[in-house]
């Protein structure tokens, strides 16, 4: 039988509130059981309880908080890091601080939950300005971790190494992948290409001893193409490769529907590819794949999207679980003490890793 | 009438060679009629000549000037420049630096292009270390350009506002939009996102006095949603971005094929919706778009696709052709000289664009 374990979820946070949050505690028990698996409810308590009776989830499994108290979803940071205290962000990431709950879940203000979560937790990762946001990116083989996809504009090569380490222990410990491999995102695969952050990093992998499967460079095509398993990137481009990738697939998305509904025939013909198409269109569900920890703190932070539906974050309670359950935290400990002695004594630099960029 | 104009072409370059090539020009001119347009064909006369006959081309239109070199398709950059005279791609751009010839058009190895073009023709715009590769991308309202999705790995804010400068003289001679707004690739709308380069020429595109329509920060999503006519990033970003859409693209279609060929019903729909499907992907095709002007240098030079067909090799010429007859070298150079008049004599900085990233 599974380890007991207690999730923290911010009940009010997101497009829908209660209803997609505790209906994603009940899509995510149909879906994997849920053994073992407690939820502490942060909100509206009136709400929260309706929203159980529906769901048909009792106190055994649900325990409510109590608080009026919302960060709204277009809060600045800064703001709701002075006036968010109390609220049911806040009391979700609370739990995680005391150690009552293994994980918090949130589909709030992105902005606002990193800002509250850096506050509370504290920064495990030293060289981090902000938690590093992972991208579950479905690809020809299966699912590529992709990171960071947030705030983190300009890292250099030690935060790059920080990025494929917690990106591995992540892969390993949600995605079930035994030694998962790991690839620097840059415009070519010789080693001269590519800025200096981007090669130090790939010397720094290399030679640092930190028990990874690095594979070398990998370029933005490689995404798709599954060809490492975690794909590692400074915020800047990784936030705006999700976003491009993001706008393509809704480009050609409702191309082909346009396509599909332009005359009778191909209404007809849509109508006979129906399953075929709908079993398709579930490789790319964003619901599917919902759920971006945030990495880098002392504590486990899942992040839903906003619009997500019930089973999308039923999606994000899975992460949350598999993380909490694993052990992420340590093996993630234990190879940023790693970096720190490496970056003390620096393994020596060769002149061909010296080239200028090409 | 049009004015006459002379295109050189490198013959020998890409994966077909002159097949596509000579093809290329038959393709132009049976889309675009070509009245007043004539080329010069650098390689092998035999081959070119056979070609020549096959697509009913005659010495009106077509002028072949022999050689046996060729740059291969996997040749170093360092190594076509020093062995490359003489070759077909070397003679294609010589024939633009004496002035013979309006504009070249290369499928050839895109190192190598890049690096003679560069020894060539020089660089007109004094800060880029290479020339800025845009591509022209398929959006929800027609074409946006983005740049560079090339080689030039760092970019400062002034040659960010060098890539805005060439990028909106592109869109309005080659996609005639009369008055291109143009907007920077960001991980956020607001001022203070982003890295210092990015928001230094947001402040020199929105204070410089350079006639732009500028219109602030754009988002990955936002080039397939075409909110902007020009979407301008540095060389890394923008080769990312593009590959990772490509790879996204590559991705969903080979999942919509598999997925309409998965059973009799899901292939009998397809047949129905063919016409619908096939409008929908003449949308998306990359030929129609194929063709990359090289900007920054002292003469035009447009990049073909390698693996283009013939269809896309007339692409490509058509816009070597708009380049050539219209005013974009002129309006270029006179931006060119007032970015380096605000540089000598920079806007001064409000405190309010100093604040650090958020």
């Amino acid at each position: 039988m599974p380890s007991p374990i207690l999730i923290s979820l911010d009940a009010m946070g997101g497009d829908h509130g209660p209803s997609v949050v505790v209906g994603g505690v009940r899509d995510y028990r149909a879906r994997h059981g849920g053994e073992g698996v407690r939820f502490l409810l942060h909100g509206d308590e009136a709400a929260i309880r309706a929203e159980m009776a529906k769901c048909g989830l009792g106190e055994d499994v649900c325990e409510v908080r109590h608080t009026d108290k919302v960060v709204a979803m277009d809060e600045k940071p800064a703001q709701a890091m002075r006036r968010g205290k109390g609220s049911s962000v806040w009391n979700a990431i609370e739990a995680v601080k005391t150690g009552e709950a293994a994980a918090v879940v949130s589909a709030g203000n992105t902005g606002a939950l990193m800002a509250i979560s850096k506050l509370l937790l504290r920064m495990s990762a030293p060289g981090l300005e902000r938690p590093a946001i992972v991208a579950s990116w479905p690809t020809f083989k299966g699912i590529t971790a992709v990171l960071d996809v947030g705030a983190n504009v300009e890292s250099d090569a030690a935060q790059l190494v920080e990025f494929a380490i917690m990106g591995e222990a992540f892969m390993a410990a949600v995605h079930g992948v035994d030694k998962p491999t790991v690839g620097l995102l840059n415009v070519g695969s010789e080693d001269m290409k590519g800025h200096e952050e981007v090669r130090e990093a790939a010397r720094l992998l290399r030679e640092g001893g930190f028990n990874l499967d690095y594979r070398g460079f990998v370029e933005g095509d490689d995404i798709a193409k599954g060809t490492v398993d975690v794909v590692v990137t400074d915020g800047f481009t990784g936030n705006i490769a999700l976003k491009t990738a993001e706008g393509v697939a809704k480009f050609i998305g409702t191309l082909m529907k346009e396509a599909l509904t332009s005359s009778l025939m191909a209404k007809a013909g849509a109508a006979l590819a129906y399953p075929a198409l709908k079993a398709m269109s579930a490789k790319i569900d964003p619901n599917a794949i919902n759920g971006g920890p945030l990495l880098g703190l002392n504590g486990i932070v899942v992040k839903s999207h906003g619009g997500a539906t019930a089973a999308g974050f039923g999606s994000a309670i899975r992460i949350a679980v598999d993380l909490g359950r694993s052990d992420y935290m340590t093996k993630v400990g234990t190879s940023l003490q790693r970096l720190t002695a490496v970056l003390e004594h620096p393994p020596a630099s060769p002149a061909a890793d010296m080239e200028t960029s090409q």
